[in-house]
């Protein structure tokens, strides 16, 4: 199985970033925009995420001469940061513009975007109705060879399987927020996913300067959200407590792990707006006598003051110096 | 208060520890022993870690111009990293050796070693009943200026306080193993400490070279373990599930958060001992349908084999080369 035309199915956040890395790496991709109102939003976005590739393609020439460039350089746009000069940066930018231009296409004909597509990265919105009804209107026009992954971050693939049409060449491929530098790629089949199309996928995140994290069973949440949810959950209930103040949490875990950024740090990185829909989604969090009651309003008072994170300039912390 | 004379209950491993510190900072340090046997197993204890310490100042020059020297200096024994030179490390095993000599003394007499102590720090064994009998054993005898903090990894300053004789005087100050390096002590009154004493004890910890952690409540577990222990919790979840292997889980921590251990490398510290006493506690590893019980054996399968973590040279790696 070869990997040259890539179809990514939605022009969010997302599938934008995912449409990037793949026309940056070589690959033919296409996006499917549903209509010429998607493609008014998809653009400007578009221009965005390539500014931002390129800015850090930049910006990691000040890495080459800093002892943590080895841990801060974009790992998606550069493949093998040992050795790399200035010269190589500047080779790979030059590259970067051809490639967007010659690789990124918009499509809103669904038919001319599958046609011949090698593998097929669903990215819409958290929706199953919408899902399964995306998959039954493709089902026919897909390709025999067609790999169809989702990027779901919340949904089974088993759930969709059926309603795919190839249960055996469908499988969860997922990707993270900055795509260029947190280059996970979570793959994730159903029990019907067949192992060579599994080992595909694999190899095709490599080709794609992705690391490809291999779950060999389906898990709500993949590895790392399985990981990191019930970390921030405790980091929260200690401040709901009031046991301790954030910067105390954050502190605390910096020293003793070792690692560069606390609960609250993460938190702010990842949104506040994200951690209050996974809060919300709990019980719990219905009943005011609760502990989960108190965290979730504790977030929402923060949002409300528009807290929300590092993206708006103020979270747990203070970014707008 | 000042904090001139300081006392150790108990000569273990992190008794052991936390005199040293002492005696490093210059505060006159006894360690009560209960009989000459305890004596004879604290020795050779007392010169192993001595000599750790010092062999850790010694390496510590390594790091002098290596990048990530920062990070890894013992951060209890340099107290500011930044400008440390050879000379100054050559200074630092000098007084070192004076002040072990100097300032550390083993007592078995119970009145004598108490005697005009400034704060006693208990670290018994995890025994709410051989805690008990020792606080009243000592209530009489402590001077009416002395304080007195518990370091009990699990047990809550409120369940002794009133064996204590001063309630207000007493609260928990809570250590990490490998003192000099990890030097966190995470400081924990409970509803009658006085407000006057918990500031003295944050500031005699500050005194001792350690970084205190500020709780403003009781809580089980302080802060660090709250964070660590669901943590590690959640990869075993993983892994006895089968969805992804040890060294997956590892990786997709590290690069997604750049801590610089994953999960499973932070168990091999820990020790597998302690996982599975803490595993062990849970009433649901009890029953045989349960993923509780499937890590729990997991587990004990690889005590049973000696990997027991990196003190044992293999655990979920293997450290022996």
């Amino acid at each position: 199985m070869e990997f040259k035309k890539v179809v990514v199915l939605g022009g969010g956040v997302l599938g934008v970033q995912i449409a990037l890395m793949n026309a940056y790496t070589g690959h033919d991709t296409t996006i499917w925009l549903r209509s010429e109102s998607s493609i008014g939003r998809a653009e400007p976005r578009i221009a965005h995420f390539k500014e931002e590739m390129l800015k850090s393609l930049e910006e990691s020439k000040a890495l080459i001469k800093n002892p943590m460039g080895g841990y801060l350089y974009p790992r998606g746009l550069v493949k093998v940061w040992e050795g790399t000069t200035e010269e190589d940066i500047n080779k790979l930018i030059k590259d970067a513009k051809i490639n967007f231009e010659k690789n990124l296409h918009l499509e809103l004909d669904i038919n001319k975007a599958l046609k011949d597509a090698d593998i097929v990265i669903e990215s819409m919105t958290e929706d199953p109705a919408a899902k399964i009804e995306l998959y039954e209107k493709i089902r026919d026009i897909l390709d025999d060879k067609t790999i169809l992954v989702t990027n779901s971050s919340t949904l089974l693939p088993s759930q969709f399987k059926d309603h795919t049409g190839r249960p055996e060449k469908y499988m969860a491929l997922h990707f993270a927020n900055i795509i260029w530098k947190n280059n996970t790629a979570e793959c994730m089949g159903h029990d019907k996913t067949s192992k060579e199309v599994y080992d595909a996928v694999v190899r095709y995140a490599s080709e794609m300067n992705m690391i490809p994290i291999k779950l060999h069973k389906e898990q709500p949440a993949y590895v790392l959200n399985s990981l990191l949810v019930p970390l921030l959950y405790s980091a929260q209930t200690l401040w709901a407590k009031e046991v301790a103040d954030p910067e105390t949490i954050d502190l605390t875990w910096r020293l003793a792990t070792g690692a560069p950024a606390g609960p609250f740090q993460i938190i702010d990185v990842v949104g506040l707006d994200t951690v209050y829909s996974i809060q919300n989604m709990k019980p719990s969090s219905k009943d005011p006598n609760s502990i989960d009651y108190k965290i979730l309003n504790m977030i929402k008072e923060k949002i409300d003051k528009g807290e929300k994170g590092v993206a708006a300039g103020k979270g747990f912390y203070d970014y707008s110096k």
